[in-house]
């Protein structure tokens, strides 16, 4: 039996959103741009998944733009002009990275993964167009205060027009990781630009979605066909929309009751092995935190030989992102809230999903206790 | 009951391919990128399906880069460098969009739509770095001699070394429509990249691969996590890949003995609708054409109407190609091959596929001879 707490890393597609998709496979697969009336119906029924998609985060329809997951989106988001961004120093790689092809800099976050609104404050150049902060982490799943954030944005912008500085300015964040367990309403967010991945919320992979709003213009990356209005060409992913939308929507309407079962679990878990290792650390803030996620280390062990030894009892977990975790290198995350070393080597990230039970818990909690205890007593020898 | 005539435009998902898709939703749906046997049982298997894309045409695993499909590819391989390249005026509207971002010269061609390798030859000039050049035409199914074209660079590249000029030169071809009908192999066509369209070859929607030489430098437009050895972040599409391989393999394997059939099928087609219209006119190359695909002219009628009147009959046809065909504009291709307005206005796209059958020739061939009939007797009055 496998017990899979890594939902940080990839979730499994849920049976009633691989439902939603079927029919789109092999019966409705025609090309939404055909004039027929079975494609008409299909590009209805596509236009219908992205107004569904826009009403869960309080879009309008014409504001979401159909990607192939968040890294596309990330990258649309950091090209919609040149010039100086700000950022932080816990973000994703796709956000790094595309930080990287502007003038950029990036705010450091305090010991639970934080940024302050006002460090962001202070990175402001006038010529700054973007600012771009990760809802939550993936990682130690900290949640940032993006309302705080846009509000400075907002005050921003009062004084460019004051001082006659017409750039705009932007805040865009990646909320792949939130889906599900936060709000992610634009309006309440603050939001000009938001990131979203099907694949983290039981949806399909390579499916995602780039909001952005009316005032912001979008440079397209991809030319051709003038599809997404044409921000994004190429023939529209049916299946992939639709099913993105099914999961969306189920995710969010869950979302208050399975954050709190969530969270339950995660604490139950966290608890457990506080109470069998007092000098584990927990990474993360403990209040603004996801409600399934677990990032803890056990200072002096070796985090990939605990995933190892887990993984022949069938718990599947993580050590690092796992973008990151094939790379030898040590997390940027854990590095940037101060860490040391030899904590870092340590730690766990144990994500949990809406298929993790009590019992799931349970037996997680003490295989791991009795693996750490093996590793302490081998280390000590 | 459908008869469905547009695999130009989409293909439905084969029910093999499927099946082979179906164990990567929602159970082995792992992050190949994590560490666990599990995920690495993905990775494996999603190499697999890169190498099985790699031998169909002949590469090596390492020059596949899976993309979101055709049109992501064709903008991937334009954006190696920047500089002056050359195509064709009968390019699928992703090529003619990357090409507008670089200094362009449009090669035209004859009137079956057939580029002469001649022609691309006068086009080069000292900082041509690209020529890229569609296989078969999606809309009057010309296919074009690439070989010739990879010829005639081979010898430009001869001519750069011996002058000392060090711009390189690559030749591109968009093969999407010519997957399961025309030999693929990288080798014996003489391309340095190749684009292909799991959607268009009874594949999932969204998923491409560009093949790229490894002389050949490309530059990622997506950044993030490095997947794709760096040239395409994003967490790779396992489904779509193994989906994509599935596809391309059967049609491969049942690509000569289906060509004779779908040629057969069409030339029947064809001859029933000349012999009931002398007067129609048949667009591209007679020799060189796709198998499944017949571009027929009755001038003076409206093709729009002709659509929708055998979509009552349940015969599903394209006018023009899926991309341009709600835009209300008259085909570029058809004005490139000098077809008179009168005579593009009442072109149908007859494209068959692997479902059709001799059936379905002889309905579809009925039912349009009636109401060609009826439209010119309506016009006529």
């Amino acid at each position: 039996m496998t017990i899979y707490l890594d939902h940080a890393a990839a979730t499994p597609l849920d049976p009633t959103v691989l439902a939603a998709m079927q029919p789109y496979f092999a019966d409705d697969f025609y090309n939404p741009s055909s004039p027929y009336a079975p494609a008409v119906a299909v590009r209805r029924d596509y236009d219908m998944a992205k107004a569904t998609l826009a009403h869960v985060i309080g879009a309008r329809p014409g504001e979401i733009i159909m990607t192939a997951g968040a890294t596309e989106s990330i990258n649309l988001a950091f090209g919609v002009r040149s010039g100086h961004v700000v950022t932080t120093t816990v973000e994703h790689q796709a956000v790094l990275a595309a930080a990287q092809r502007h003038d950029y800099t990036l705010v450091a976050v305090d010991q639970k993964g934080r940024v302050d609104a006002a460090k962001i404050a202070e990175a402001l150049r006038p010529d700054t167009w973007l600012v771009s902060v990760g809802f939550a982490n993936n990682e130690i799943g900290t949640v940032q205060p993006l309302a705080h954030i846009a509000a400075v944005i907002e005050q921003e912008r009062q004084q460019r027009l004051e001082a006659g500085n017409t750039t705009p300015i932007y805040l865009h964040s990646d909320a792949s990781q939130g889906a599900g367990q936060l709000d992610l309403h634009v309006g309440r967010l603050g939001v000009d630009m938001l990131t979203l991945n099907a694949g983290k919320v039981y949806g399909p992979k390579q499916v995602g979605l780039l909001y952005a709003a009316r005032s912001v213009s979008l440079t397209p990356q991809i030319v051709g066909g003038g599809q997404e209005s044409g921000l994004r060409s190429g023939t529209e992913n049916v299946a992939g929309t639709i099913g993105m939308a099914t999961a969306l929507r189920r995710a969010d309407d869950a979302r208050h009751k399975e954050v709190r079962r969530l969270a339950g679990l995660r604490d139950d878990l966290q608890a457990r092995l506080l109470g069998a290792f007092p000098n584990a650390v927990i990474s993360g803030h403990m209040k603004y935190r996801l409600a399934g996620h677990l990032h803890i280390s056990f200072p002096g062990l070796d985090a990939e030989r605990l995933v190892f030894a887990l993984e022949a009892h069938g718990i599947l977990v993580a050590t690092g992102s796992a973008c990151a975790a094939n790379k030898g290198t040590r997390s940027h995350v854990l590095v940037a809230i101060g860490l040391e070393d030899s904590v870092a080597d340590g730690s766990l990230r144990i994500t949990l999903g809406k298929t993790t039970t009590e019992d799931d818990v349970r037996v997680a909690a003490d295989h791991i206790i009795a693996e750490v205890q093996r590793e302490q007593e081998r280390t000590r020898r």
